[in-house]
């Protein structure tokens, strides 16, 4: 087995040493791609530190795309050679806690599992039970490549009612979460495409992208979100954007931008907006602005939205809503695929919009989290030290921006944080390149957190800070 | 509004007549790509002819790839510049009847749908019940990318008691339908491969493979299944085979063919075989045949099945089996996607099959197709005229092929079936490129016909004969 000796740590945590030793190690080829590491526990002992230390640097090893895990056989070390990874490509917290066994945090911020709680079981049973009694002929019958109208038609009222959006039926494809539907879009638009994404912004668009081979490059940001002279810069042809609340910043995007933006495609053909709307229906406070699908008139935006968010994140239901000037050719190029949401799925889900169950669903949602995220801000600003800390991006959707205002480096905040049970996300882990990264932000998922411990979590990180 | 002197058809049918004269105008350019075509009724109008007989010559030119059709909005002219079109490309019936608004026939043959009455719609009720009552928090937690752990160990459970398989859970990937996995395994094996497909096979691989811009060649099969001799001609490296029951020949490869076919796969290092065993839960007679996975010991078969067969064809949950030597590399690149089918059926299902009530199912599903099947071939063989047709390929699965010994051309054949209500899908569809292809053998998928008019079928069949 492999072993260090923990004497020479000097002064890094355990932890630290630990990670740095081993990746020194993989870069070096001492550990070779696909070799198995030692158990947790194992190594735990043979080390003479305790399982936690071990635990933290693998899991800091895996975000940082050294080594991965195969679920009930251990940890392995990555190939180097496919995808090529950069000292500082961070893979999305997502995947670790795929992969990985995590739990007994007293504050996971990296986390956007539904609350079990906040799920509406009893309406939710009631729904399926009379479609499954109702409607067995439609249930056994097909569904259109796009979905099944009575969804469709569903959410198409959904739009105008609650986003001002005027669009067809026809012009909404669902699929099996939005991952699913860029893969269809770049089957759609082509592979020869230069895609754009957010810098920062969602991991997980970079790895679809190379996934399928499409060039991909990501674009700077300003105080208003994407810099239109970076996408002229770079060649892009789609930018793909999430205007209402951008992921990980929270900026909303003034309208002035998103004109700019409009502009831009349209200079152009073949250039298309990719509007990410994933959780506008959780703004908690301020005015709407409107989407960039619903002052398009050049057909260039394509709309995507999930009720992953709204519902819950296992039931995967997302969908798009491609501009007219794009119907034609999806029909034609990709109506041969199968629907990927279950009929049985699909005929609930509109059944539970068409009777306003949905509305009052997101509105006891938009109180609850309301009501969390104003405890958690209360808790951290009723301290004493309140100015070591300040908070943005806090408007709308289920995270917000926590800057800590302290001479302790990141990787030792994120330590200190874990060794006091909080698990949290730099701003940082979502930059790509060699940017000039913020220090010392932290991004806020606070979904799944236990709000009655909020007073203890504050205290906690304080604590941290010090 | 275009028209055609109806009077000018001669020997051909009326919808033969217009589907020629306007397939003369699309290649002539008359018809521009993206023009809309007038609708049935009022062409008919216009034409004085029946609706019949301009939603026939409209079906033709679909099936054809000429033209395609908007739901809710009408025919249009294909775009001939992508993809290339050829003389012979034909698209999958599936494809005409998801946009077409077919029905009403005495039978139909092209059909995949699942009757109502056969899906166990109140145990399934049952057992979803109980899931959303007892497994709230499972329901909430987000399941691993390759499916959550119970429908993984029930798979490996069934597929070890029904198919003499030995695999572990973490092996097995859940996915929204073939379809869906076949985008993943592209994705893992990557697109510089080249992919073979069986040659006459199922006509939505070669589109996906096209779709996702890979190399796909069509393998010569003889009496055994594909020719190990043409793999190596062309040069393939994943090879994509239906070894229990070839669609749509209906034949089941031998054991010698299945050894020699492992042979070229570990002759050379990356190449594969995906086995697809889409229906062999349905083998209704004959001793059953190892699956290849089963009989590999150089890790080269990626096993494939789907539950849209034995379930119901709109509960979108399918699997594959991937070989030990790719799952390092498959949770390395891909395991940061979610898993694309929903935890509510994910564990409805697992629960279903963990209580034997799957295996019930199929012993149902099997006792009721094999009453079907039979009934449906005494039919066709009690006729005084039974010389006229054999039937083959009918001790598996839920197709057989029909030849029809008759002078009559294919083409007349299935205008004849047409008119009486029958709908046929031809062998000669699934054939690709200049090869001799078969005349008047039907590929007859009898899941949906409606068995008490088994009589009434088999007369109007033996009348088109004649």
């Amino acid at each position: 087995m492999i072993t260090y000796n923990i004497a020479n740590s000097g002064s890094d945590s355990l932890y630290e040493f630990l990670g740095k030793s081993m990746k020194h190690d993989i870069i070096q080829g001492v550990l070779k791609a696909g070799d198995k590491l030692p158990s947790k526990r194992q190594f735990a002992k043979n080390l003479g530190v305790s399982v936690m230390t071990v635990e933290n640097a693998y899991a800091q090893l895996m975000a940082e795309g050294y080594i991965y895990s195969i679920p009930k056989k251990g940890f392995y070390v990555s190939d180097f050679k496919y995808p090529v990874q950069e000292e500082n490509t961070v893979l999305h917290s997502e995947m670790v806690s795929l992969t990985g066994e995590e739990g007994g945090w007293l504050a996971d911020f990296s986390s956007n599992q539904t609350e079990t709680g906040l799920f509406p079981f009893t309406i939710w049973s009631k729904v399926i039970r009379e479609v499954l009694n109702d409607s067995r002929v439609q249930l056994m019958t097909n569904s259109a490549c796009g979905g099944i109208l009575a969804l469709r038609e569903s959410i198409a009222g959904y739009l105008k009612a609650f986003r001002d959006m005027h669009v067809k039926p026809e012009q909404i494809i669902i699929g099996a979460g939005t991952e699913y539907l860029y893969g269809l879009l770049i089957q759609l638009l082509g592979r020869e495409k230069v895609y754009a994404v957010e810098n920062p912004g969602y991991r997980k668009l970079e790895k679809i992208y190379g996934s399928y081979g499409v060039p991909c490059r990501w674009i700077a940001m300003d105080q208003a979100g994407v810099c239109t002279s970076d996408l002229e810069n770079q060649q892009a042809d789609i930018v793909h954007i999430t205007p209402s609340h951008q992921y990980p910043t929270g900026i909303i995007m003034p309208i002035s931008r998103r004109y700019e933006l409009l502009g831009w495609a349209s200079r152009e053909e073949g250039r298309f907006i990719i509007e990410d709307d994933y959780d506008s229906e959780l703004r908690l406070s301020g005015r709407p602005i409107p989407t960039l699908q619903s002052i398009d008139m050049s057909g260039s935006v394509i709309y995507m939205n999930t009720f992953t968010k709204t519902l819950c994140s296992t039931v995967r239901i997302s969908y798009m809503v491609l501009p007219e000037q794009l119907l034609s050719q999806f029909y034609e190029k990709l109506s041969f695929y199968s629907c990927t949401v279950s009929n049985f799925e699909q005929y609930t889900l509109a059944k539970f919009i068409q009777e306003g169950k949905f509305e009052n669903h997101i509105n006891r949602l938009r109180n609850y989290y309301r009501r969390k995220r104003d405890s958690l801000l209360e808790a951290l600003q009723k301290r004493t030290q309140r100015d070591m800390i300040s908070i943005s991006g806090e408007e709308a959707g289920l995270h917000f921006l926590m800057t800590v205002h302290t001479q302790i480096s990141e990787a030792s905040f994120l330590e200190r944080a874990r060794t006091r049970g909080i698990k949290l996300v730099p701003l940082s882990f979502y930059y790509y390149g060699q940017t000039r990264k913020p220090e010392n932000i932290y991004v806020m998922n606070y979904s799944s957190v236990d709000i009655t411990k909020a007073d203890e979590i504050a205290d906690k990180i304080y604590k941290c800070c010090i």
